[in-house]
């Protein structure tokens, strides 16, 4: 059987009675904390952006943008929807190939759900599965996949999205639209610092849905689209391990292993901001006492976080920013890393007392903060499973802390209690017309 | 200076009155020879399902498709009219890349043109940039490119669409049109025999405008996403020779090298259903006269032509058939490689007739047919160049007789003088509207 044949009678065959708790509470967990992200830039440029461009397009079915008055049609919906989920790279991450699955599969369902009236409990169904294949496919082809230049989030969301499941597809329909989706999978890292990014993000969610589509109209793909000698993977340089795709299909669940992040910033610092943080917090510090800062990791954290900061994005990836608005500010949220901050005289000054040195010793993902005190302490702290790893992951009400912080930076304070609450049990609503409403723009 | 930015100001400064009259000429001939591409296949199942797919998306501003009375927005307009130019691969041929470029390209610069009345001058000189722009990309990446599984027609042509004159965007929005196309460059040569080449087709007119859309609203791409280190080529697998997109642009021409198909086959078929028409014509045969068939040529010519037919698929890349119907019928057209022609019992026992033998010292593209007659005589007919080549390219009246095999065939025998004569004089007139309005559905 090919890979996209496993795939397709899975999703096709699958039943909401077949998923275990833990995994629908991971989809809840992962619904609220990319709606959270996305009300967090819902009136961002890029977001805005995107919603003049396509709304001389809109067709006449239209469903709800995440944080917006506006609507659109289900696949400018479906691109718009997952660019302000991804735009900080702050919503999921599944570790193990570094794809966002959230972002490319979740706006298709909220807006086939809602555009067809269908349950809560189908739509977290329906993005459970669609996460899994994505997160599959992904494993076949990592870490090369993305070493070579191809953002793992967009090429292989789009078959999360492409697996559709609300569209009651049959599974050699399934099938086809993951075959399809092979022949619109694109997206490179070169573009990642750049708009190009949310290109590649929101048509994995875009061109996902408009071939399952397709599929639903009778287009149909190759049966190899992806492991065969001219298919996706192998023009894309990788030789898949198919076994990654079409095994313990029902048993092993990688949607199962999503994470998510405490802080937007490169997921290497979280351990650094946590080590200053515990710092700050156990020998009640203030930033005034600190003479030096002095973080030691790992090659992968000096090589990605000892940099010069010039504005926000930097400050993303800084271990000297990450480490200053810890001690300053008690905190590394979404307006630690805002442009006003990075300016700020204060985290400028407080930056210049921080050295990043190398541990070679260190593993992987830690980190540790030493103090200097201005009174000649030497305070050190260590972190070995940042908090939001596997290891270490947010609880629910670090997610619902994240998802107020995100909300009311976008200016969704007041609608933020009634998304959460609508989030927690989408499973149990008749629609997700509810939770789109309380999200779409301020309830 | 990058790849992009190179392109983007090439035509963001190109003028009409840059163009030589040769080249403009190249241009009328590919926009005439892809309309009647489309105008053959209107009505054809994958056409048809497009439309069905897309008609409930459409946006309010609507364009002609070719030879069809719905009407759908500029992004899927594109989508379908690039489907059907391309669908039997009866189209133009850039041969050293082996891209079809008026498929991408043509789509968008009608529509648009059509949508914000534009002059039809404007449109052709848009058309042949835009092509030009895909062929050089695609010159960059040829050979190894194709060879390792990438549809160039849909990979290349995106950039072609993207590079859209007609949104009057300036040379750095050009460049990061071109460079956001790069994030959804997407289409595989495993899916050709399937739907999945459409959708790749499709989707490299549909997402080329969509880039170009949003670099008119600010969009930006990476300055190297063509060939930087982590970018479109190398992540494509290619280290991409930047001197064929950069070097002697407005002196050195590709889209003045497109050629056109005589024979909706594969095209190293062509130079076999030349012999065999010339044998028969200059004997006199008829096809109970022969009692067999030898074809010889390379071993390419082998490896694609000497197979057994099932059906129409299979008829296109087969020298027995091209053989036989141009022994039975005189002709290779539309009509010659349809499943009632390849099962039409007189056609099977032709075929039966025929044998393909290896001539290794026949060069590339060659041909020799050798009859042996029922009254003994031994004829034979060698062709170095094709028709159709770039050594015996057809003529303006070979082009047009094609035209109106491929829309009488198509149902559009009543409009398509109309066509013709619109689309030889379009760049004097004030408009495209009159020969969208001619190509729409009949005239």
């Amino acid at each position: 059987m090919t890979a996209t044949l496993a795939l397709g009678r899975f999703v096709a065959e699958s039943k909401w009675g077949d998923l275990p708790e833990g995994l629908r509470h991971q989809g809840r967990r992962s619904l609220l904390n990319s709606v959270g992200c996305a009300l967090g830039v819902a009136r961002s440029q890029p977001v805005e952006m995107a919603v003049r461009t396509l709304l001389p397009l809109r067709g006449a079915e239209r469903v709800s943008l995440l944080g917006r008055a506006e609507r659109l049609d289900v696949l400018g919906a479906a691109f718009v929807n997952a660019i302000g989920a991804n735009l900080l790279d702050y919503d999921d991450t599944h570790l193990r190939t570094v794809i966002h699955p959230a972002a490319p599969v979740l706006p298709v369902v909220l807006g086939l759900a809602e555009a067809r009236g269908l349950s809560g409990a189908a739509a977290l169904h329906a993005f459970i599965l669609g996460m899994e294949v994505a997160c599959r496919i992904g494993n076949a082809v990592s870490p090369a996949h993305y070493a070579r230049g191809w953002h793992i989030t967009s090429t292989c969301g789009i078959f999360g999205a492409a697996a559709a499941k609300l569209l009651g597809l049959d599974a050699g329909q399934t099938a086809h639209a993951i075959g399809i989706a092979s022949s619109e999978s694109a997206g490179t890292v070169e573009n990642l610092p750049s708009a190009g990014k949310n290109v590649s993000v929101g048509n994995a969610a875009r061109n996902g849905l408009f071939a399952a589509l397709l599929a639903q109209q009778g287009y149909t793909a190759a049966p190899s689209a992806l492991e065969g000698p001219l298919g996706w993977a192998r023009a894309m340089g990788d030789v898949p391990v198919v076994s990654e795709i079409v095994g313990e299909l029902g048993t092993r669940w990688e949607a199962g292993l999503n994470t998510y992040k405490p802080y937007p910033s490169g997921i290497v610092m979280h351990a650094v901001v946590d080590a200053c943080l515990a710092l700050r917090r156990e020998h009640g510090l203030r930033a005034e006492d600190i003479s030096e800062v002095v973080v030691s990791g790992e090659q992968l954290l000096l090589d990605r976080g000892d940099r010069a900061v010039t504005g926000e994005r930097d400050s993303r990836v800084s271990i000297h920013h990450c480490a200053a608005v810890a001690f300053l500010f008690g905190k590394a949220g979404l307006t630690e890393f805002e442009d006003t901050t990075v300016h700020d005289p204060a985290v400028v000054a407080f930056r210049g007392r921080c050295r990043a040195v190398l541990d070679s010793a260190s593993p992987r993902g830690a980190a540790t903060a030493a103090v200097r005190t201005t009174d000649g302490r030497t305070l050190s702290a260590t972190v070995l499973h940042a908090k939001g790893s596997l290891e270490a992951p947010l609880s629910d009400a670090e997610i619902e802390a994240k998802v107020r912080d995100s909300a009311g930076h976008g200016g969704f304070a007041g609608a933020v209690d009634e998304v959460i609450s609508l989030a927690w049990a989408v499973d149990t609503a008749p629609s997700v017309v509810g939770l789109m409403a309380a999200a779409r723009a301020g309830g």
